[in-house]
């Protein structure tokens, strides 16, 4: 997508320097700028400390990760593992992280180590081009939803989209998940209007989302997370897309801190609440989502001080918590598919439970 | 209520001075520093400014007002209600406000002015004392409520409460409405554990709820608002109990933005949804809450913009959303009656519906 009319992908790799780039995400909007990893280290560093976050692209960076692996295990089967295991343990929500590194050892595994490096930097880029691809589908399945809201409104005024966190572009490899949709109504002409909820902490929304919005040219607004249920009780929400870290095959949905509000809310005003995923983001295994789902606890430190810009223009970092009051942060949710219209995927829309899902992701079709 | 060990009220006068203190809540809880307001202009600013807020709290302030009022305008009737009118249009949302405003133009006019400044005195400090009084007696209404799901804990374990913004003593002149039978409940030996919502924007929640209840030795743990629903899902949160700015005689609740999100999650995991409100808050003219209330939207800057104490210590204030985007900030919500368990006001606890409110509150009686 577009930064300052240009064309990126979060993250790409320069094979000739042994070098993985990234967007580093700490930093928007206040400074757009890259960051170069030369190892795994560096690389757990960047997904442990969210210089880019998101389900798909920190599954892309982990796949590059595991190029950076082969480079420094030299064919050491058992420091390749070790390795591939630092990288797994940096986040344990998303899904496609785990997802990454098992795809990248399962075809390694087997082969002679002076093919390492360049089957898994293939396979990297295996796994960016279809992050890349599957959310161009997401965006074209989600499409024609978008176009008959438009359709069915006789004043032809903007489609009011709500959405939840980041999972744009910036979340992915390029398009994003529950952007795409947005993405390809806005090229294709249809008139839309994002409600980007502000998404404490951390504020994805009101950092990233908004950014990216901006970059395409998309008519949003930032409001408050306290504020969706308000806008839906007075006609202001059509639809609201949000992405997912997690889901499982009974449709449940393991999301950004926050998400569980939105769709209480959508559902309470009978308003379309979709969900759009990669199936990267599929947990196959998960019985009891509310209890089996590790939802990451992250440090205080998020809620308790914010960065922005100071009137001088310095980005500074200031408390915003009474300073003696304990904090707690947990970084995701879990929403129960009742709550879920559909889920939009790289291969179409299903409704979010285990039959239709099971349905259009048959066991032995699944990635 | 207690701060660094002294009893305080919010808004309290000095006759011989002709001069009304109010404790500047804009600048808690970096610092505790108390304002001198001597005109309506200078009332009304720390009104609008939110010097002070929080419905009973404006509506004392207001009472007040109304004395600086009556020295302002020195007989003149058609000065005294213009005045008034400065004073009622500050805020339009809050109930409280415009009913001690009418309440004092009631009780002056048809009295001599020269009686003027001492009964608007006299009844400024009466709706202060009520205030008081009313929210105390909402904590000893509420306690039984706190009592009873402790006594039903088999493990003696803190009774885990959920509250949202700011519905604690800095918004009325002393005890708080949501907060008093919490301070009824951990004054009387009960263990209890209050969750904070950060409350955005201005996060009342994260600074006053939490320094107060801090300076009160309440346990405490601030989070975001957007994780409410996921501690509810997780057995965490026993009672919500928030404020409201307005009550319709049907039971309907404007309160801060978001309080609708909570009484959605309350509702899906089946765990009590309280409202307290001394009965200033009752509208009961309003039929249809959701197209008749005012709901204020205030200034994009307290989204845009976020103030707190740098690591030097100094108080600045930052930037926090992409700075060419749009944002739009409503202040409240209507939370419908059908998602609230309870009514508790001064009286005593009611269903939040019609029947019940004008069986405690018969036509004839209301304040």
């Amino acid at each position: 997508m577009r930064v300052q009319g240009k064309d990126y992908r979060t993250v790409w790799s320069d094979h000739s320097k042994g070098l993985v780039h990234i967007i580093d995400q700490r930093r928007l909007p206040w400074c757009f700028s890259i960051e170069n990893l030369a190892t795994v280290d560096a690389t757990a560093t960047a997904i442990r400390d969210m210089h880019v976050r998101g389900a798909g692209c920190i599954g892309v960076l982990a796949g590059y990760g595991m190029w950076l692996a082969t480079r420094e295990a030299q064919g050491r089967t058992e420091e390749l593992h070790a390795l591939a295991k630092t990288l797994i343990e940096t986040r344990p929500t998303a899904r496609n992280l785990a997802w990454a590194v098992e795809r990248q050892l399962a075809t390694i595994t087997g082969r002679p180590p002076e093919d390492w490096e360049s089957t898994s930097l293939a396979s990297a880029e295996s796994i960016a081009d279809e992050d890349a691809l599957w959310c161009e589908k997401i965006g074209q399945h989600g499409l024609p939803i978008i176009e008959s809201i438009h359709d069915e409104n006789p004043n032809a005024e903007p489609v009011q989209i709500l959405t939840h966190c980041n999972a744009g572009w910036l979340a992915f490899a390029d398009w994003g998940s529950a952007t795409a949709p947005i993405y390809a109504a806005h090229r294709s002409g249809i008139p839309v209007h994002v409600w980007v909820d502000e998404t404490r902490p951390r504020n994805q929304g009101a950092r990233l989302t908004a950014w990216e919005l901006q970059n395409e040219g998309v008519p949003h607004t930032v409001i408050v997370d306290n504020a969706a249920g308000h806008l839906m009780q007075h006609g202001e929400v059509d639809i609201v897309l949000t992405g997912t870290d997690r889901t499982t095959g009974k449709g449940d949905v393991a999301n950004k801190i926050g998400t569980y509000h939105k769709a209480l809310a959508a559902a309470d005003n009978e308003i379309p609440f979709y969900v759009a995923l990669p199936s990267s983001t599929f947990d196959w295994t998960c019985e009891d989502s509310l209890h089996e789902i590790p939802i990451e606890e992250r440090d205080a430190a998020e809620i308790a001080y914010m960065e922005g810009k100071t009137r001088t223009g310095a980005v500074e970092e200031i408390r915003v918590v009474n300073p003696d009051s304990p904090i707690l942060n947990p970084a995701f949710d879990v929403t129960p598919a009742r709550l879920i219209t559909g889920l939009i995927t790289e291969r179409g829309i299903c409704d979010a439970d285990q039959a239709s899902i099971n349905e259009l992701f048959p066991v032995g079709s699944r990635s």
